[in-house]
């Protein structure tokens, strides 16, 4: 009567209690919503964060806009995903929460996504779809247009238990999902933090020519670590040939305790200017396709009780040898065992993506992200009939 | 020519350089130290943290000890590790990093810290041995004695070259390694953190009589995600009978948004003293072996400016309810996304420490971490002849 186009039902106890009672409630409000030309978010869930239209579920998101557009089945997972995104970097066209789906649905939001100007990256958290077949489809279009990333909730049976009591869909089988997401081109996450590790590396890494990493590290043993984690997902770190190695060599004053292999472990040197001229060798050096530098907080010497100037000149030498190649580059600050430390990453991670190299919190999301970002664009080069550069 | 009895030699240059005299260097101070009697740790380490004597190689470490002991074959990750267990809640008996291991090596270490009456469990980060045969033998020893848990650094081609720049020492086979750890009892681990994870474990949790989980959660999301990696890692989430769920249902006001199955979703009355009867309810459920306890720090409504006091009191709540029953429980405090909800994190975690109730970061942290541990005591109930409880 009022004119009011859009409702979004926040109020739950309709069809995920699983009672009959529930289930009329929820196809009778349809009813009178489709009556009355009205459409409907919900019930059960935040609803729309828009921050280009100032509307908005939790009181502390930013009004400043993305390039990437969210939509959750889960309320809570919505809420605490935006925050968690937002400290890592990321910002959002429009984010929907969506809940038991009983008008308005994922298909159709992925639809409208895919067409949207505002939005260059899909993200998802999805339980389950009333209408397989028109889901598919709108899955292939989406990704088609652009990255599509989805978290599936309630892969196992119990978690489709949980699915069920949620939010009253069906989950499906984890096969089934399994095989449409990578057919449609979708990128499959098992967890909320790996998709805003891939959604940081679609934000900020120019896309690498291939799979050889040069690394810079301080300490044998993070340098270890580091390289059985990259090998792992797919990377190629190839020793350094004579010629480099001897630029290197006339850059650290000293050898002992410093590896001029591949990971470099800059050592007591990490701490000192030589780091410009060391990245800036390697990044020269066309025998890697990128770089990772990596900033570990935990194994400071005792200036650790001030890690931000410390870390963030570290990070300076870095960030400039970087900014005079065309090297993609990306950092990894972690070891982070306090508040004081976690500020000062993510201090750092503003500063480093302010100039296009995304920041990771752990050797192990940054190599898993990147290497699902490779994939994603060699299928893509190999779809559109060109073979990528390896 | 003092009578010093050992020495620990910091300095590197030596064998690791992969040169011939940084190899001729290292053999002559060894056998000077011989002739006279000295035993040397090192070169290329950080030498001792051990809490009762008051030696330490940082001057952050607390003069505090504990049951674990850990020994590292590399520097920094010996710095970062003993902190970063340390806001873990871990402490320790006696730590060494040795680096080269030129004399005292790896071996003797384990054969001395099996006997060590004051050391209750092992951990080591190791990235190779000279002397295979001894090392499997001592291994042996220890993990027949006490729980041993390794993590083994360079376990790729490209780890393994980057192991022999680092401490010189030949990484070995992936494959010999895997089955020496499986055979001799040890728990092997991928990470530092995770081998954190499951020291927690040992140190806090009383051993669960079986494998099925009880859990108390905030969001269906969270509810769903969490159960999908429990179930994963081996645990099963049954439906809790109907006399239980009446039980639950008579504890809170309202049935709108709050899902009675297992994993119990609180949702809005996870901040209300109900948690403690709903935990307690659960608790004194004998079809269940053991709880898990969510705190998503994430997706605290608008109060989140102040999460400390929320978070402790729920905390309160559910600790309070275990603290009267018997039955083995654990809680996950995750969703950490600024400096202040870690420290807040690490407050609640001294709470849950201090009346034996492990704490983890992440929900795949306590999954991994517990299953693992329930496999290592079904293994001991095997071999000690007696089937474990299922």
């Amino acid at each position: 009567a009022k004119g009011v186009k859009a409702v979004q039902f926040f109020t739950s106890g309709f069809g995920e209690t699983g009672t009959e009672e529930g289930r009329k409630l929820e196809a009778e409000i349809c009813d009178l919503a489709r009556g009355g030309g009205l459409r409907l978010i919900g019930p059960n869930c935040m609803g729309v964060y828009s921050p280009k239209v100032g509307l908005s579920y939790a009181p502390d998101y930013p009004r400043e806009s993305g390039p990437v557009a969210f939509i959750c089945q889960s309320g809570g997972n919505a809420i605490y995903f935006v925050r968690y995104a937002v400290q890592r970097g990321i910002r959002f066209s429009k984010v929907v929460s969506f809940g038991n789906a009983a008008d308005i649905n994922e298909s159709e939001l992925l639809e409208y996504l895919a067409a949207d100007s505002e939005t260059e990256i899909i993200a998802a958290y999805i339980e389950g779809v009333k209408d397989g077949k028109r889901f598919s489809q709108a899955l292939k279009t989406a990704a088609a247009a652009k990255p599509v990333i989805i978290m599936k909730g309630g892969c196992t049976e119990a978690g489709a238990k949980a699915v069920a009591s949620h939010t009253g869909v069906l989950a499906g089988s984890a096969q089934i999902w399994d095989g449409l997401l990578r057919q449609s081109g979708v990128i499959s996450v098992s967890s909320l933090e790996e998709l805003a590790d891939i959604l940081v590396t679609f934000l900020y890494l120019p896309v690498p020519s291939g799979w050889r990493l040069g690394c810079i590290d301080v300490g044998g043993g993070a340098a270890v670590v580091a390289t059985d984690k990259y090998v792992s997902c797919g990377f190629v770190l190839q020793p350094l040939p004579p010629e480099v190695r001897q630029k290197l060599r006339q850059l650290v004053s000293t050898e002992a305790g410093i590896s001029l292999n591949n990971p470099v472990d800059l050592a007591a040197q990490f701490y000192t200017p030589a780091v410009y001229p060391v990245v800036k060798t390697l990044a020269d050096y066309n025998g890697v396709d990128m770089l990772i530098f990596h900033l570990p907080l935990g194994i400071m010497p005792p200036f650790a009780s001030f890690p931000e100037e410390y870390a963030s000149a570290i990070l300076d030498n870095a960030i400039r040898a970087q900014e005079e190649t065309s090297k993609p580059m990306a950092v990894v600050i972690d070891q982070i065992t306090t508040g004081a430390s976690l500020e000062t990453a993510i201090t750092c991670q503003q500063k480093c993506h302010q100039v296009g190299i995304p920041v990771y919190f752990a050797i192990d999301s940054a190599a898993k992200a990147i290497s699902r970002f490779l994939h994603y664009h060699e299928n893509r080069a190999r779809l559109a009939g060109c073979q990528p550069q390896s």
